[in-house]
């Protein structure tokens, strides 16, 4: 589908931000991906439609109304650099890299969307909140426009928030799956099937649909329950760092005393 | 609904598990809840139908096929002594607590369904993973039966395997729920939505249904981009501790080198 009204729009990179965001843009009646700009050739194969074009020179790079750079955060800096264009809308899509390192030739801003990918796992973009950012009004009602196409959860947030932003999507996001792992290593170690541990994952991360975090902490830290902690720490083998350190956290956080 | 085949249980205890395994039994074609004893009467107002007594005084519990002691975990060794049956099947609902535990004067047994409970948050039941464990193999198939009626998902588990698994459990719920809260805390210092967090807490945890969490992890700390972790680290005020172990931790496992 192609109207001559919807925002033309260039990609530059390959990864798997660039990958999730040409696949929700693909059907959309308000964005056009013209072209897809890679360094190298390799990954831009699964970029391909009858009016997407992809190119590895950077002088090739078609005019468009909008240039969303997902590339690696140290890259940012220096394609942006590298675009001949000017006074053109070019954002990144990074959560921890500020509007401000974008080149001031162009009109700058950010377009971030909050979720871990990867390029075998499909996303719904619908539920994917998008955190955008610009030097001026128009320009981010033009991002809206895009982001509100692809998602309910549009919020504007300027480069202080969205670091914090990406600081608590490390916790709760790559620490926690990190947490995962060692639940499974300990399955592992007594032969268990990590399968009995998923609906307790499942439920723990929607639990807190409803409730506040606060309101749905329970175990033995909780009730500051020394028995059971002792019971723990004599049975584990390794990760006893990661075990007294949180147990000794969350019993200050809930008003009892440490180990 | 009441059949003469049933199978007569005696629930002991009115807290969070109690709860929730009466109400699972409630409609229940092969269970039928004869009587809920507890210490105090204050809980026991929840656990009233038609064929179920309540009773707070240990002389007054009834015959029973089964008896469910689900009880704090300290309690439980106790409270089994001063039950008056004998050679009955009793059974006890904890992660922690070995079978031993239990008063030799009855055959033993543990039913451990394996979930978060909160009285003010329904589960469902078909859903959670019960762990079963008997002294015989009759008393093991009775608790298969029963287990079988709420869940697929039965597991025979003995007193060791079960002590990991809670373990294990504490690491993938309530240290989870915990950095929940740290990302909560995040949220709220740069006045952020936590809403903005949901979505990816729920795709972390069903992500793992498909994925490994090795194959999973993503991240600074994976990528060892140090450039990233200090700017995270720069930010943060509180939790820096957790930030690092959790950092160094994960670049151990993934082959980096730590700060």
């Amino acid at each position: 589908m192609y109207f001559s009204h919807m925002i033309a729009v260039v990609i530059l990179g390959a990864g798997n931000v660039a990958y999730h965001l040409f696949h929700a843009f693909l059907h959309s009646e308000v964005v056009n991906v013209i072209q897809v700009y890679n360094r190298t050739s390799e990954n831009l194969t699964g970029f391909s439609k009858n009016t997407t074009t992809t190119t590895t020179n950077i002088s090739e790079i078609k005019d468009a109304t909008l240039y969303i750079i997902a590339v690696n955060d140290d890259a940012i800096h220096e394609l942006s650099h590298q675009l001949l264009h000017n006074n053109k809308l070019v954002v990144h899509t990074s959560g921890s890299v500020s509007m401000e390192e974008l080149a001031t030739k162009n009109r700058r801003g950010v377009f971030y969307p909050l979720q871990t990918f990867s390029k075998n796992k499909t996303v719904d973009f619908s539920q994917i909140p998008i955190c955008i950012e610009a030097e001026n009004k128009t320009d981010l009602e033009l991002l809206e426009t895009i982001a509100k196409n692809s998602t309910k959860k549009v919020f504007h947030i300027n480069s202080k928030q969205r670091l914090q932003i990406h600081i608590a999507a490390v916790f709760v996001n790559n620490f926690v799956n990190h947490l995962y792992k060692i639940g499974c290593d300990l399955c592992e170690e007594e032969n268990i099937s990590f399968e009995i541990l998923k609906p307790l994952i499942l439920e723990t991360a929607s639990k807190i649909e409803t409730l506040s975090p606060t309101t749905a902490q329970t175990g033995p830290a909780k009730r500051n329950d020394k028995k059971t902690i002792k019971k723990h720490l004599d049975k584990l083998n390794n990760h006893k760092e990661m075990y007294t350190l949180f147990t000794n956290t969350i019993i200050k956080t809930y008003g009892g005393k440490k180990l």
